[in-house]
């Protein structure tokens, strides 16, 4: 009777939330204790095509033996059962890795690897409604957030794993205790891994200790618990799917070792969803990365909020958050950001004629001719300069440590270059190869920002020198 | 020195999270206890402009003379308190509430009241972040969703208190320790109240027994919740704000006693959005409900996918659930719907000469007249019929009970008109009102669906008799 309860549940858990099609292998995860041992033994009595995959992690001197156990009570149910082992220990000395992670990881690793070698649908793993439980309440535990306290998923494409394959928990909603009784009514054998009863184990602890001690509190708190996590996972679904669409807004470029956001865009939006925004961009270039915590997401929008423009943030794991005019730039030390300005090598010197042109480097090129004054506005790539007040021919070069210069609409005085850059809010990154157009020792113009104040036009029919920065064939999007 | 950092903390909160404006005054409410009295005497040192209201629960019964002791303390910072004094047991058995529930409401409705008499811009309390904590604690026991795990706000507008006068809540990240070291450094002496001490109250023993039993798992656990609640406050105000762009989108119409959603665009919503969408719809009607069960909400949603059309699901509270074509009905029992058909009184009966018109109730009305046989198609509100077959004048009547007709292009035998209408998706209660056009004892036409099989047109120049059903004015979206 109660095995009749748990199969229904389970077959609309495997169709209606796992959508797994009923004619396709499912590659299981056995263990051989009782909660996947029960799932084999009830999928293959519901007929579903189910291979079974042990993964030995030699912990323990009786892992070998038990493996071939594992494998004979498959065998006794008509279903075949691959075991490989693996020495967990070693492999996370090599990864810097915790038991319980390496553990998981190469499991895992094994489990998706045959899933895809006997062409199954997808791998089931026969976590319960209590695992679900134990999973919620160790995130609370250490203060996760949204993703972490939703608890495991029933049905999950983990990239990590397989960019397709999905993995199944079609027993996510079923108790432990229907688990045993199943068992029990159909005569199983499970082992029993004397590990679970040890309580130096964090969950252990969380099973045996904690949760009896917070039922004295609420009675129903594991079906509760178990309804928070349902209902906090549906919110994060909507959440999710909203901000896949908020970031394609939002995100301006991407590539090696960098992400561009639209800085008044992610300013614009609540504080909630600037910390998802931020999230999502760490994932770009730390997709590993398991969980980014609370702490680095209010730094980054600490930072996001703050109006000074020159610093930059290190943020976390060799990230660093800095700003560029309306883009908030997340990189890597040694990122290929895009330069969409023109660049000068250290040392470079060149003579302009008029007329005449420059080739500049990576295409760029400067341009000068003869002309008549008349307005040029709108444009500061190009320019037209007094003829009486510049020495020929022209030079370009790039700023001299501490230079100075006189911009067009500066009465008297004159100000550092650095310092007008910064007042202009050219990044600091483009400053350094920044072409100048020199009269003598003076900057007579300095590409995308002005003319200076000594060459500007006076008269109406002044002649005049004409210049144009013209960039490489296809470039777009030329700003300061 | 711990002073100033909660002072700074403090103005921050106020000023940025709270969003109170310096000049103007803030009601306190003050208990006496070293959290209300710290946030006092903070706010007077600051130089906000500070009123008092203390609440007498009249529950111990040395309450009175603690009343006026806490009295003396405002006064002593030159700040002036407001009793009041309010029978909590009273109250409580009145309102069939919890003393929790009915103390909560009485001081409550007492604060606004006297903010709003004071012209205060918001009401006060002195909620600390070691209760923001207890409060995650308390929802998680009883399995809340988003709603409940966000905890409190420090800023928040409370419709069934007042729809505008915002609750503020400034100590919400400041830790009880560190109040208790202000109280000291600032010689403060709050009341000790003895209750906080009795294990008996909920609160009580998951502040002195589970909280710190929790530590002993993760010593930093308060701040670990303390941070989830702020991701998870983030999480559900972007939530919300989707939720009410969806609403009204999802919403077609609303009234005294009941809501009215669009099905097809609430099918196509994801799990948790869907959900949202019923709790958003709850709420409408009622609005006092301080929590949606899950499960309530997990039967809506059942019934929502579930294609049967007839029946109708008791959700809760008085309110059912019902569909009617693309609508879904959330409504009390007797509310007044929408009722966009015409509707006879039983017994009705009238003769539809032929030229000739009836008025029916409600400002609908029938035309019948003479002509010939033409294509009107497209439009189920008026028919021709062939002149022949009928027997004048015809009869305008509601079904009888069982009653069958030949509806056009039945070639044989006949239909309940019951089970016409149900084929047909017409509600159930716009049935028995509707209006038949008969010729003798047959049912000739039924406005809105076909005439029937007898009396179509067979010839193309025949005689016909033109009927057409005429709405009230100004009626709009007649359909069926």
């Amino acid at each position: 009777m109660e095995a009749m309860i748990l199969l229904d549940s389970l077959q609309a858990a495997l169709v209606e939330t796992c959508h797994l099609k009923p004619g396709a292998r499912i590659l299981l995860g056995l263990s051989g204790g009782p909660d996947s041992l029960c799932l084999l033994h009830a999928l293959a009595r519901m007929g579903w095509d189910v291979a079974a995959a042990h993964f030995d992690h030699s912990l323990r001197p009786e892992s070998a033996e038990e493996a071939q156990m594992v494998a004979g009570i498959a065998a006794n149910l008509g279903v075949a059962c691959v075991i490989e082992c693996g020495d967990v220990p070693a492999y996370a000395r090599g990864k810097g890795l915790s038991i319980e992670e390496a553990a998981r990881t190469l499991r895992y690793g094994f489990l998706f690897a045959q899933a895809r070698r006997c062409g199954a649908q997808a791998v089931a793993v026969a976590h319960t409604a209590d695992d679900q439980v134990e999973t919620v309440l160790m995130h609370l535990l250490r203060g996760a957030g949204l993703a972490g306290l939703k608890g495991m998923s029933m049905r999950a494409v983990l990239p990590e794993r397989d960019t397709d394959m999905p993995l199944v928990r079609p027993l996510l909603s079923t108790w432990r205790c229907e688990v045993e009784a199943y068992c029990q009514e159909a005569q199983l054998h499970p082992l029993q891994d004397p590990s679970n009863q040890n309580v130096a184990f964090f969950r252990n602890r969380l099973r045996h200790e904690l949760i009896p001690y917070l039922e004295s509190y609420n009675p129903n708190i594991r079906q509760g618990i178990w309804r928070s996590a349902q209902a906090l996972a549906g919110d994060h679904d909507t959440l999710q799917a909203l901000v896949e669409t908020t970031w394609a807004q939002c995100l301006e470029s991407t590539g090696q070792g960098f992400v561009i956001l639209d800085l008044e865009f992610l300013r614009a939006q609540g504080e909630g969803m600037q910390r998802s925004l931020l999230r999502r961009a760490i994932t770009v270039l730390r997709p590993a990365l398991r969980d980014v915590g609370f702490d680095a997401l209010r730094r980054a929008q600490g930072f996001v909020q703050h109006p000074s423009r020159s610093a930059q943030l290190d943020l976390l794991d060799g990230l660093t958050l800095s700003m560029e005019q309306d883009d908030l730039i997340l990189c890597e030390e040694k990122a290929a950001l895009p330069f969409p300005w023109p660049c000068l090598e250290p040392g470079y010197v060149a003579q302009l004629d008029v007329p005449g042109r420059v080739a500049l480097p990576d295409g760029w090129e400067l341009c000068a001719g003869w002309g008549v004054a008349g307005k040029i506005e709108g444009d500061p790539w190009q320019t037209s300069l007094s003829l009486e007040a510049l020495r020929l021919p022209l030079e370009v070069r790039i700023a001299q440590p501490g230079e100075r210069w006189q911009p067009l609409g500066m009465a008297v005085g004159s100000i550092k270059l650095s310092d007008f850059w910064i007042n202009e809010g050219l990044p600091r990154r483009a400053r350094a190869g920044w072409p100048l157009v020199c009269s003598g020792d003076q900057v007579a113009w300095l590409p995308g920002f002005r003319p200076a104040q000594f060459c500007r036009l006076v008269g109406k029919k002044q002649r005049v020198v004409l210049i144009r920065l013209v960039p490489p064939a296809g470039f777009e999007n030329l700003a300061v």
